[in-house]
């Protein structure tokens, strides 16, 4: 029999998402529980995740009402971290192939969705960075999928797609409704470009990822798109 | 038989340092090729690491002149990758535990060596980051130790220990030295506060960990302070 596993997460954050998207693909038994990150509870921080971030999950240990954790399950936090380990608790799920080489893909792919995709992109919606930089971020990206393939790397679903669907998904939003605190209009043009020849491979690999389920599941577009309105108000 | 592995590598970049310690410490055999990073040669960017950095391996293919690199090799970038991707070629070397729980808080202490003590140490050196923030990283390392333990995680040598290595190397000689572009004194004050009572087992650690054969002999001291002084010389 498997042991408990809980994950704290928050339904509009982009890392809990990633998280709950693998546990889906996974065919993974877990537990969610929203944590309200705008007034976090004490026993959040002193018990789960000292950072005070999430995702964080709970593993082993006894069944407890996930607001009084026991001390007797496993915390993690990161979700890279996170990603490892589920994939590490279904080695059968594909989350991550078996060859060694595919298993660095997957990992590269992650790290340069980190660095060159979120990064950009996250600093661009809140006015601190360049468009030309989520530009190059997107570039780097398209260039490690592999024409004709479904996946970010090789023939199955992995902690890569997992770890850059959210993103991909608020890139959507953020494209289609010009939300954000770049200049009016960043958000569309982007839309734009990405509708160009140079950026095929990578929409098709967006409209693939955005279709999936566990993409569906996990994700209220609706509410993200209200939330982002209200963090990202223009001063008219 | 075992596939030929190449690694690209700069004597002075720690993130270098940590793959070569990994190999070491896996009694992994392989070839270390020094890349001039001042004067990049052309077969580097264009076939090994289309983004320029070491650490960079080229595995399997046919055995070839390092400046001569194959097409039929993989390549791999990025430490945090490689270092996974050696874990996965050595299983049986203990560079990632087997136990599940442990393997996360490996992936875990590198995660936060790399953002809360890297990151704040190097921005420091260089003169744009805060002394505190270097001691908060130190802080958060320290919390991550297990009292009595020898290693970063568990009771064996892993990645975890082959990551932080090559950056007490440098906190080291930034204490002992105080070159850097912080404000002068800056850096011995930090060695003066490592030597209280409040940082006892980070510094127990520091010194098993620069006293480990691996680092030893992958570590020039004089070269490091020499490049240091070159770099961080103030002007008088
Ligand atoms: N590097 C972390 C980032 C997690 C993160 O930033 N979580 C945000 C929500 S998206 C959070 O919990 N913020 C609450 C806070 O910082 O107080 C990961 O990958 O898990
Ligand atoms: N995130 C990379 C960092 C590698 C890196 O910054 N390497 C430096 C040397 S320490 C480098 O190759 N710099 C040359 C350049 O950027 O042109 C890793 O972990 O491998």
């Amino acid at each position: 029999m498997s042991e408990q596993l809980t994950l704290y997460l928050h339904k509009l954050s982009p890392y809990s998402q990633k998280i709950e998207i693998a546990l889906i693909e996974a065919n993974a038994p877990y537990k969610g529980h929203h944590v309200d990150l705008s007034n976090k509870p004490e026993w959040f921080t002193s018990i789960v995740n000292p950072v005070g971030k999430v995702p964080a999950v709970a593993y082993g240990g006894p069944i407890v009402d996930p607001e009084n954790p026991s001390p007797l399950s496993t915390k993690i936090a990161e979700s890279s971290v996170i990603l490892e380990f589920l994939a590490d608790l279904y080695p059968d799920s594909g989350l991550l192939p078996k060859d060694l080489v595919l298993r660095a893909k997957v990992r590269f792919f992650n790290d340069a969705t980190t660095k060159h995709l979120e990064g950009p992109f996250y600093d661009f919606v809140i006015g601190r960075g360049s468009y030309e930089n989520v530009v190059k971020g997107i570039e780097f990206v398209q260039g490690l999928l592999e024409e004709g393939k479904d996946f970010a790397v090789g023939d199955h679903y992995t902690i890569a797609d997992a770890c850059i669907s959210p993103c991909l998904a608020r890139l959507k939003v953020v494209t289609e409704t010009d939300i954000g605190k770049f200049p009016v209009g960043m958000g569309s043009k982007l839309g734009e470009e990405l509708k160009g020849p140079k950026f095929t491979e990578f929409t098709k690999y967006v409209d693939r990822m955005l279709e999936r389920q566990s993409l569906k599941q996990t994700y209220d577009k609706e509410a993200l798109i209200t939330y982002f309105k209200t963090v990202f108000m223009r001063a008219q």
